[in-house]
């Protein structure tokens, strides 16, 4: 049975994860010190969130030398982008209490 | 240190938490049974993020009788529709990317 809250989708219920789906939907890509930096989350603790991302297909990583720097860059995968999306509309919704 | 996430409120990134505090600040008031068929949950789902929320002092209870019928109101607190607006902000914020 649908619920005013079966639409908020579980893997964004993190606000880490919402932070990250943020980023990556408002900028084409970021780097990992950048959403270590920007989230203010320790490596542990980023890299675990972005593997649940990556896992269920939500955003992809591509990993290149910039000289002898390795770069790590994340990206939101169409999937990623279209679940965020129907996440905010899910809780704009809910927040509007249009079904109440 | 401040990130964008950091005034996202703990609390409420659990989605029934976040459905219960919509209710309750878009109603002045609701019963028990009412939030539960509202969110889909169980009996012992919904009175386990309750307790939380009344522990937090979010929400305040009010049991009463009305004839034989017991009946368990729930309300926000003005601490609770505080704290639920400041997350809501929160939110906004983070989702309009205006800090990247």
């Amino acid at each position: 049975m649908d619920s005013i809250i079966s639409n908020i989708n579980k893997f964004f219920e993190s606000r880490v994860r919402l932070g990250i789906m943020s980023v990556l939907t408002v900028q084409s890509k970021a780097e990992f010190n950048h959403l270590k930096e920007i989230l203010n989350l320790t490596d542990g603790n980023l890299a675990s969130h972005l593997r649940v991302l990556e896992s269920r297909g939500y955003i992809s990583v591509n990993k290149k030398f910039e000289g002898r720097k390795p770069k790590t860059n994340y990206f939101a995968t169409n999937e990623g982008k279209n679940a965020f999306q129907e996440h905010l509309n899910a809780l704009e919704e809910l927040i509007k209490g249009q079904k109440f």
